[in-house]
């Protein structure tokens, strides 16, 4: 049974409490009954908060997309060669990837079964196909190796830069105990740019 | 309802089906009502082939780990320098993931629910080891780049390679129509090894 406890949430710790649950339970298998729950808060409380479980998503996927384009919007997103601007972008994604974690572990796991994923899905492929432009870019200015096709390798670095939500922990010992952001910056855009062959 | 085909199943052709509805569905979500209504077959006849749901997912997995590990006991894998081997490591990895495309996908998503789950997981952790394990010996030999932690590098390599399975399709658009397996193989070899930088 639900304890009803006093609705204290704002809009932002509520969701903050939705997005715990959809990533343990899936965003298909989370009923409001399992958000009233997690919550501990009353269906009608969260009703008073939100229209329902879509329009948490919606903010949630909402919020890890703003960041990852507002990425390209920054000023050294903008300067300097296509291949210095991608490397910035990279390390940027990786860290709004950790900063919001949860929301762009969300963001990862959408598969398209409402609108609002589909229109996440979408937000998504458009992201990669801005950066697999710079990529082109790059490439067209003969920085970056042309014997891998654009959209392969961009589909293999995001590939790559995506995968550290299944491991990164900000508390945990792949956090303070482990790799640090800084160092997981640097280890993605070294390894992305040089590979892990050591430079002759 | 059901409708009850004629058995004509081996374990090795129920395991397809089986390992289909496991990645639709999740491990967790699928009961042997699923299964059942998948294979056309009744449950009793499930039971005939396997002792239930978690029997074959063991033989899933263990046939992807099976492949997994066979590629450490290659001839290639035990001749000429680490990183040597190492590369060759990666190659296999990246072809025994599209050659069993269901049965990694699937050890992939283990989460350590049940035994088999856990022993899953285990064995995924003997077999990232066994690879970090050459990482380090060709930083030792000089011939991988020092400034990137080995634990840390395993993970990232790891996570490019796995990222296939999410779109890699052998008879779909990025198969046959996009990238074929060799060239997936090359791609991820080059990236891994030599990053997108342009040898100059």
């Amino acid at each position: 049974m639900t304890t009803a406890k006093r609705d204290t949430y704002t809009p932002e710790t509520l969701l903050t409490v939705a997005v715990q649950v959809f990533i343990e339970r899936g965003y298909d298998g989370t009923s409001m009954e399992h958000l009233s729950k997690a919550a501990g808060i009353s269906k009608s409380s969260i009703y008073h908060h939100v229209a329902g479980k879509e329009e948490l998503l919606r903010r949630a996927v909402s919020r890890a997309l703003d960041e990852l384009f507002g990425i390209l919007d920054e000023e050294h997103a903008g300067v300097g060669s296509a291949a210095e601007r991608l490397e910035y972008v990279v390390r940027r994604m990786v860290e709004v990837l950790m900063a919001e974690l949860p929301y762009v572990t969300l963001l990862l796991r959408v598969r398209g079964n409402t609108a609002t994923e589909r229109w996440a899905l979408e937000r998504r492929r458009e992201f990669d196909h801005r950066v697999a432009g710079l990529l082109k870019a790059a490439a067209a200015e003969g920085d970056v190796r042309a014997d891998v096709e654009v959209r392969l390798a961009t589909r293999l670095v995001f590939g790559m830069i995506n995968s550290i939500v299944e491991w990164y922990r900000p508390d945990g010992p792949d956090g303070r105990g482990g790799a640090g952001e800084r160092e997981v910056v640097d280890a993605v855009a070294r390894l992305v740019f040089g590979g892990l062959r050591k430079a002759s």
